[in-house]
């Protein structure tokens, strides 16, 4: 962990080496995956077979392709009522707020006669990575599923890893909440290729989400493009931007619940009082001792975790945006007149009640968010990474002669004679159009 | 050029080979792409100057590195005046579509007491590349910049290739109508590459659009995830549906406006009448000659132009699916009893009188659209693709009482003990929440 105050002298220099510090994972990892990738483009199922033997320790030929509709009911069925209770609560309250997601389309004539507009509709089939291990997570099959239910997909196929052919009951079980069609046995890198190209037993699917390794990761930015991708994923982060007038305690309990995700996870702190930004140190070492994932949290916090002192809370904002943190906490009594300058987050947790944990599970906002700085430019998973947009375009006789000479301007100025001639063609029969047709179209370079 | 019946019994065997023909390039501009990229990212400007002295065969460090505003606006007054008229009223369509794109803010308070919702920011910088050379398009440059512009991003920088020092003035036009802030003489992946990482002269942007050859392709590939990119962009493509009552010359002429833009380029007609397509098919040949263009168009037609006979206008609508095309034309009477059919299309151009060269220039709609089946699951340039999206939440004490539990139950589960003591620590002091708060938390795998 360092400590970094604005008002030191060498803090730019500081502060731009955090912002710059990569925790994401390098080359070998990219030739593995292409190795992975190709094999599986090329041989299918029985490369899938081998993989699973080599990383999971069992043979999906033995031990099972898939897992059957009757088992995740059973898990559904065999959960404790008080988790049942919490995942049905989660699925309602996600459902709810990604159906607001869903995008309206348009359809306008303008002034010069011409229908354009945009018709948005569904994928046909979603493909859904859920880790297994350490980090299989029901919440992250909700948050990945659900969205693509709402958006109308017709086939949502999960792959989850099961390490020596064990498996998570949640997992299942979460499945069977969220509406996923067809559960499979394989992870990693090659998951994502069955996924993305098909195999034997593995229809294609056109878009593919979740969390994964650095191996998934990076095969999903391998496909995209075969495929589409929710996004490139990197370790989880959380900036926690705190005045004096917050319980110590709190605050480093929400600095360790992304500490302990990985090893790579970051935590920073943003507080205005030097000597809270101390109790809070103490109280992450304290409280780190008494977790179950004090490995974890202990490296993470030691390798990436920081605590910066500002001059003020406003003093912070402009730090912030330049981490673009995936998570960003307001833990003061007028966060909204923080947020407001907030220009880059993934999601953002206002108040001294709102603990990003929240978030997670059951507020409803998505959980898979941009990392690594990608707040930049990219959004948490939505509705709208299952659709997409077709526009449109119907003309008639008047509309055409208004706007068809302009393109055919263009057209002869860009050296494409077919284009003009399309654009011409259609628009040589008409009168009303004949005149500008006829007119000179000298191009640019003439 | 290939003519398929869905009459004949070999049909589907021969379409599927149509959908799965790959147009687009392959492992070694992968690995060249790689080296640029790494040298750039390690070298800055020297690598670039050394590159583009390489490819482009001028040396920016003498022919300079920028080209400055007011050559951009002697460009703009030495237009042709109809040329200039055109490009303002494509301007002019273009920012009115777009406009209707900007994203809707939620903020909303629920029944449980909880306040959630999401919120739209533009990105800071945007990078737009404009191919030099053959592909030197005005269209392109209003097509890719004003969407930002309407976005609201502050700075957009284009690069574009300069081939032995020499620029087009009417893209140069252009990026003064579109409001482009800095134009760059360089081009290839060493742009790309300059434009995601930075150089000491070009600061580095958030998102990198617009089109170009395999090679500026691949390098947006291999950086997605360090910037956001738009899409991977392969050879364009048009699919017309007719009716036997379309004039073929203008049918030809809408099939050879894709085929002229590159030899890897597809055009392919879906017509319910044998006779017909015969007719089509001879118009094509005969106008090929006539083009100025024609040895591209001629090798396109050749080696990717399909006709392909159906029993119906309906039967082809399946296989347009399949096909997801960039471009769709339904050349019918009633174009909108088709479009209703449409799962996968990029953009739709409907009636006799609507060529899709309308849509490339003036019509508004974007031309920057997703190819090579990607419209299964990508959709064309807009607004969303230079924003995004922050969700946020805010909670009360009645609210965490209400939600809070839930998800310490989950965290629990998940055996993320850091989570649920966040989760819990906040609820902790509040009578409300006490009760729940205390309930015995039982692991699912306990």
């Amino acid at each position: 962990m360092i400590t970094l105050s604005t008002s030191d002298p060498a803090f730019d220099r500081d502060f731009t080496a955090l912002v710059n510090a990569r925790r994401e994972a390098d080359a070998d990892v990219a030739r593995d995956v292409r190795i992975i990738v190709s094999s599986v483009r090329d041989e299918g199922d029985a490369a899938l077979a081998a993989f699973t033997k080599k990383f999971d320790r069992h043979d999906p030929n033995e031990t099972g392709w898939r897992i059957e509709k009757s088992e995740w009911l059973a898990a559904y069925q065999g959960l404790d009522p008080a988790l049942r209770d919490a995942l049905d609560l989660a699925a309602a309250r996600i459902t709810t707020y990604h159906e607001k997601q869903r995008p309206q389309d348009s359809d306008t004539t303008d002034d010069a006669g011409v229908r354009l507009g945009a018709r948005w509709n569904a994928i046909e089939a979603a493909g859904i990575y859920i880790p297994g291990g350490r980090a299989a997570y029901p919440s992250s099959v909700l948050m990945n599923a659900i969205p693509a239910r709402v958006a109308g997909v017709s086939r949502i196929a999960m792959v989850t890893p099961t390490p020596d052919g064990e498996i998570n009951p949640l997992v299942l079980a979460a499945a069977h909440i969220a509406g996923v069609d067809e559960i499979w046995r394989i992870g990693g890198a090659q998951a994502i290729a069955a996924l993305a190209y098909g195999t034997q037993r593995i229809a294609p699917v056109d878009v593919i989400t979740g969390p994964g390794n650095a191996w998934v990761a990076e095969a999903k930015r391998q496909l995209y493009g075969v495929v589409g991708i929710d996004m490139v994923a990197g370790p989880s982060e959380i900036v926690v931007v705190a005045d004096d007038r917050n319980d110590p305690q709190w605050i480093a309990a929400d600095l360790l619940s992304q500490a302990e995700h990985d090893p790579t996870s970051q935590s920073i702190l943003f507080t205005d009082d030097a000597a809270f930004a101390r109790t809070v140190a103490d109280a992450v070492d304290m409280q780190i001792g008494q977790l179950a994932t004090a490995n974890t949290a202990r490296t993470s916090w030691d390798a990436n975790g920081a605590i910066i002192v500002t001059a003020s809370l406003d003093e912070a904002i402009p730090l912030v945006d330049r981490l673009a943190p995936e998570h960003l906490q307001l833990a003061c009594d007028d966060p909204q007149a923080l947020f407001d300058k907030v220009r880059h987050a993934g999601s953002v947790f206002m108040g001294r009640l709102t603990p990003e944990a929240i978030g997670d599970y059951v507020a409803g906002p998505n959980h898979v968010l941009p990392t690594g700085r990608r707040a930049r430019f990219a959004s948490g998973l939505s509705v709208l990474d299952f659709m997409k947009r077709t526009s449109f375009l119907q003309l008639d006789e008047a509309a055409l002669a208004a706007i068809g000479p302009a393109a055919v301007a263009l057209a002869e100025a860009e050296g494409l004679p077919a284009h003009a001639k399309s654009g011409r063609a259609a628009s040589v029969t008409h009168h009303t159009a004949r005149l500008a047709l006829y007119a000179p179209h000298r191009s640019f370079r003439a």
